[in-house]
């Protein structure tokens, strides 16, 4: 074995340390559940993907933050930079797959970015994807899923925004700026948040774009009202653009489903500014902004119709989203969402007195662990006053005390480490016991 | 975006299709809540880890098959190779986490090895760690652990092979091997169940050993009887070698211990031919092997006093163990262990008859996803024919049906997919009914 050698992390990475954790699968657990309600099915993908399946993908930028090497035999390979293009690959390889093919994935990805406060070079991503529908229900659906998520996260102010790669098509039509300049004027007026209305003004006129056609793209954002009415105010003016028009419709079968779903109109936000950095969408596009903190968005997607074709060679709709833990988790701890008394999944800590009564301390452990509880038996070489304080830094709600005159009466202390309260349980009544006393205290 | 191109699998990893999925989520669940009931607390750490983290802490053959390449910024980064090694540096990079620290993990590893049948570069270990215990009773826990995990997954012919590497530097010791010879002697052992006894006994003399010293190791190897009395005959043969008593002292407790735990003695086996291949044991070691289908060992593990302190330059005592994730699915699927009817975790499609009635099959399935039923709701563009072909290619259970018809009269037809029976349901009993029917069809 080699020397001894300085423990460190690879920069723009993390570990998880279990009260992270806790919180973390508490989000994923809740975030899978939704998912599956929704009829979306589990599906992982390797790590490892071949470079020529990763690159090109999303433009020259992603290339060059994607991590690649070359393996032993001589193979080019890649860390997945994200989850849709490797279900991408997935649905071209097997065809048998049933469609409109409803999949999930949990997993995380890698950039070999520059790291930052809150960037990582591995993080988690939990996509959702319809695969095999060119239907507006299907970005329904999706959109329909991200709400139940956020909702079951306890998310309550929150704004998902909505727009159309086809009104903004339109937009560029109608407005004479031309297809040829249709993604640098999308890049503009994506800025609002940043620059303001004056600097997209700039913006746009840099591209370079007459004054006069900028004026009339403002004029065309410039919309006031509310869902309904900026959307009508919007067909009006792409009322002689096909693929604007074919937006407009689209938008207001969606928002008509997203109605029928329940889903509060506060929630949802036709959003012209809107455009989305990755080029491959095709449709409705859609992100969720979180009022506080100030953390940019938490969940990104939109229809992305050509990107299966590319592996393919068929065309193949698609639409989805990707619901960004790490800013999830984030937001959840500076609003205080999380529940109380989330440190640990230990509930119990059995101790052990001395190696007379050890066998009676793991009896217990046994009869606790039965009864699906659970229980960590101290294994180390402290006395109990130190054992009482690993329950204390762990921040184990319980603790069992079992010397020699419990085991002889058969019976266990029982001591309520958050309210600082003690009492004698015989052991028939343990479990039951314990089960209370966690009821209670979850419920402060 | 580029052009089209070829998908294809990087060898020697795997896409987990939703069938694969629904199985792998059903192993790691029973695996993960058991950890938890034993008070283990959850660990994640980076798939990459500075190579000098990595380095020289398993071997050169080890070194070799450990993915590594160099980042942007000229870092040498490698690819975790399995979890131990990165719960070491966790160890010790935070002196604060409060010990014993007994932590699980569940994560991919890779190993850029050759792939074979049921070989891999990339696959999922679940460890669990007890560390800084030197006590026999933390190794007890893990072997509780890994018996109750078992149990859990409804094994129920296997063994737990335990023994002790001390015992092995006692045997190596009295024998006359000398200490020097010792790893050779446990690899040559290793092998009986490849090579026969004879093949060992050729082994052993290859070392070199001497004739005498050879048959002195097969001699002590040699007991018979149940696991007391095999190790009561292994005490009698190490009463002269200090590091061999104290290994059977500590198997004596041990065993002891684990009566307590209450496993049945036919899942362990004092066995003296086990050495495990990882160089870094000190103490107890334990595997698990099933009797049937052949497969090799589905747990491995043991005690590791010295690798933490690689990191801290301080001892810090450790056990542990990994579950083998894709053996025991494999092992599970030969067997027949899964329950029926797990191939998808989507328990009802609800259909969509038309545009007219498209806004009553929302409202069917939000009433049933309130539930927190798993609902899919068909989004594509075949008829109905197509879309019940969809829900018995997925293997869904139950199709709703909703009209004109039952749109009109509030209700839904309900098609019992796995026993071929259909019936009308109000609406406002759908979901109890629905409830029922997977009920009945989950215990077929």
């Amino acid at each position: 074995m080699s020397k001894r050698v300085k423990p460190r992390l690879y920069k723009g990475t993390r570990d998880f340390l279990p009260e992270q954790m806790v919180k973390r699968q508490f989000v994923i657990e809740k975030i899978r559940r939704t998912f599956e309600c929704f009829g979306f099915e589990p599906l992982e993908t390797p790590s490892l993907e071949l470079w020529e399946t990763l690159a090109g993908k999303y433009g020259e930028e992603a290339d060059r933050l994607t991590y690649r090497f070359v393996d032993r035999g001589g193979r080019e390979v890649g860390l997945r930079y994200d989850l849709t293009v490797p279900l991408s690959r997935v649905v071209a390889l097997y065809p048998q797959i049933p469609k409109p093919f409803k999949r999930y994935q949990i997993q995380p990805v890698w950039r070999a970015d520059k790291p930052q406060k809150g960037r990582f070079r591995e993080f988690y991503q939990c996509d959702v994807d319809i695969v095999g529908s060119p239907s507006v229900l299907a970005d329904a659906e999706i959109i329909a899923v991200l709400y139940a998520s956020l909702s079951a996260l306890g998310f309550q102010k929150y704004r998902i925004r909505i727009n159309s790669r086809k009104i903004l098509a339109g937009i560029a039509q109608v407005s004479g700026a031309g297809r040829e300049n249709e993604l640098a004027m999308c890049r503009a007026i994506d800025k609002l948040d940043k620059i303001g209305l004056e600097g997209v003004r700039r913006e746009l006129q840099e591209i370079p774009l007459e004054a006069k056609v900028v004026e009339a793209i403002l004029a065309i954002l410039d919309v006031t009202g509310n869902n309904e009415q900026r959307l009508e105010a919007v067909a009006k003016a792409l009322k002689n653009s096909e693929i604007g028009s074919q937006g407009v419709n689209e938008m207001r079968d969606l928002f008509t489903y997203l109605q029928t779903y329940e889903i509060p109109e506060q929630h949802l936000q036709f959003d012209l500014y809107l455009s989305r950095g990755l080029d491959y969408y095709t449709g409705p596009i859609f992100e969720t902004v979180v009022d506080e903190p100030k953390i940019g968005s938490i969940t990104g997607g939109g229809r992305y119709d050509n990107l299966i074709g590319l592996f393919t060679g068929q065309p193949q709709p698609a639409t989805g989203s990707s619901i960004g833990l790490e800013r999830i988790v984030t937001v959840m701890e500076e609003l205080g969402m999380f529940p109380p008394n989330l440190k640990t999944p230990v509930q119990v800590l059995v101790t052990v007195f001395d190696a007379d009564t050890l066998h009676y301390s793991i009896q217990i452990a046994n009869l606790l662990r039965r009864q699906g509880l659970h229980v960590d038996l101290y294994t180390g070489k402290s006395g109990l006053r130190g054992q009482i304080g690993l329950a204390n830094d762990k921040g184990i709600p319980l603790v069992i005390i079992a010397g020699p005159d419990e085991m002889k009466a058969r019976a266990a202390n029982l001591k309520n480490m958050i309210e600082g309260t003690q009492e004698t349980v015989p052991q028939e009544q343990l479990s039951e016991r314990v089960k209370v006393l966690l009821q209670a205290i979850q419920k402060v």
